[in-house]
C-alpha cells in the first residue's frame, strides 16, 4: 500500500475480495480519525421490499469490511488478520433508496489485537443507522485459531 | 404461514427479500429446537481469494436471517420485527468451497422482545465456524424506533 | 430530581441502592456530553492480590451503574428501567491502587429503548481500561419482561 | 489444582481474590459440561430496595468469575488469563431474596483464546435471569495487552 490515504488504492483492494465486489463497496475517505466505505443502493440488496430499504445483513457486511480497513489504516500495512467478534446495534432502518456509509476507527492496538468502533449512516453521520464495536486478531502469518492441543482431562 | 414447519413455505419467504435471494439462501429444516438455513458456496461470496472461503460478512448475513426465522418459528406467525442487536464470535474460518449452515433458536420471548442464539457451521454442527446471540424487537405494526419526543432539559 | 446536574443529588440516589453503597460509588460530574461516576480503590475490591488491581467485575458494575445514570441524565427524570444488555471490552488492567472512573452518555433514545456507550479509566480518560455499549429498556411502570402468552404451537 | 473437580479446591481459590470474598461467592459443582458458582443473597447486594432483588452488577460479577472458572476447569490448570470481552443479556429480574447461581462452560479453546458461554438463574436453571458470552485471553505469563510499538505513519 504505497499511499494508503488515497481511496483509489483501497478500491483496488476492495475489488480483490469477490464478496465486497459483489456488493460494490467503494472506498470514500481515510484520515487519522478513521475511514469511510460506501455501499451503493441496489434493488437486489433490499431486505424489506415494501419499504425499499437495504437488508440489515448488507449493512452488517459493510461495517465488518470498514472495521477491517480501519485496522489496516492504523497499521498502514495489509497484515493477515481475522474478525474475532462483532457487536452491532441497529438504531433505525436505512432510508429507502439511500446509499449507506460506514465509518470506523481502530482506537486501540496491541501486538495481537485491534479494537475497533464505528457506525453506519445514510445522509447524516450524526444520525446513525447502526453502531458497532469489534475486535480483530492479527495473525502475523500464523493461523489465528490453532486448536489447543494440551487440553486433556 | 399455513405450515411453518415445512421448509418449502420458508423458501417462498426467503425469495421475497431480494438480498436473501441474491445470496441464494435455502431453508433446510425447522423443529422446536430451532431452524436451519443454508448459504450455498459461490465464487462471488468469497472473502479471501487465496483460501477460497466465504466472506465473514456473508456468514453474518446468514446468521441474521436465520435468527429472524427462529423468531417466526417460535411465534408461528410473520410478525413485524427488526434486529435490535447482534453479537457474533468467529471461532474459525469456513472450510474452502463449503456450503455454510446457520442454526438458531429463540430461547426467550416477551411481548416486545425475542432473544435468540445460534451458530454457523459447514460440515459438523458440533464444530461451529461462529456463534452468535441477538435480540429482536417485535413492532406490532408500529414503527420500532420512534424518536422519544419528551426529551428536554 | 430538582437539579440533576448537581452531583450531590446523585450521591443521594447512589446511596439508595445498597450495592452501589457497598462499593462506595461516587457521582463526579454530569453534563450534556455524559456523566462520570467514581469507584474508590479499596483492598476488598481487588481481583488479583499480586498486582493489587480492582476486580474486573467491580469495574463492570461501575460501568453498568454509570450507563443507567446517563439515561436518567438525558431524560432528566428517574424513570423505571432495566438493563437489557451490555457489552464490555477490556483493554488493559486498571493501575494498582487507583480509583477508577466510568463515563457514559446516552446517544439515542426512543419511546422504549435507550442506547448508551461509555468507558472506564483511571488516570487519563484518553487511555481507557475498558469500553462498553448497552441498551436499557424503559418500562414506564409496567414490568419489563412480561412473558409472551400467545406462544403456542 | 490437585483435583479441580472438587468444589472445596475452588473455594480456596475464590477466597484468594478479595472481591469474590467480599461477595461471598461459593463454588457449587464442576463437571465436563461446565461449572457452577453461587452468590448468596445479602441485603447489601440489593439493587432495587423496593423489590429486594440483587443488583445487576453483582450478577454480572458472578458471571464473569464463573466464566473464568470454566476456562480453568477445561484446561485443568490455573493459567494467567484476562477477560477480553463479555456480553450479558438480562432476561428478567432475579427473584427477591434469592441466592443466584451462574453456570458456564468453555466451548472452544485455542492456544491464546478461550470462548465461554453461560447463564445465571435462581430457582430453575431452565429459567435464566441472564445469559452471556465472553472471550478470555490466555497470557502465558506475558502481559496480555502489550502496546503495539511498531505503529507509525
Amino acid at each position: 500500500m504505497t499511499n494508503p490515504t488515497r481511496p483509489e488504492a483501497w478500491n483496488q483492494f476492495l475489488a480483490i475480495a469477490p464478496y465486497t465486489g459483489l456488493l460494490n463497496m467503494e472506498a470514500v475517505s481515510a484520515a487519522d480519525a478513521g475511514c469511510v466505505i460506501a455501499l451503493p443502493y441496489r434493488e437486489d440488496l433490499i431486505g424489506d421490499p415494501d419499504r425499499g430499504v437495504l437488508h440489515g445483513g448488507a449493512i452488517t457486511a459493510l461495517m465488518d469490511v470498514c472495521f477491517g480497513f480501519s485496522v489496516y489504516f492504523r497499521i498502514r500495512e495489509f497484515v493477515p488478520m481475522a474478525t474475532l467478534d462483532l457487536r452491532i446495534d441497529y438504531l433505525r432502518p436505512a432510508q429507502p433508496h439511500s446509499k449507506v456509509y460506514a465509518s470506523a476507527s481502530c482506537y486501540k492496538l496491541t501486538q495481537e489485537l485491534a479494537f475497533v468502533r464505528g457506525h453506519a449512516y445514510d445522509e447524516d453521520p450524526e444520525q446513525p443507522i447502526s453502531t458497532g464495536v469489534g475486535i480483530f486478531i492479527l495473525t502475523s502469518g500464523k493461523p489465528a485459531f490453532t486448536e489447543q492441543k494440551v487440553v486433556s482431562a
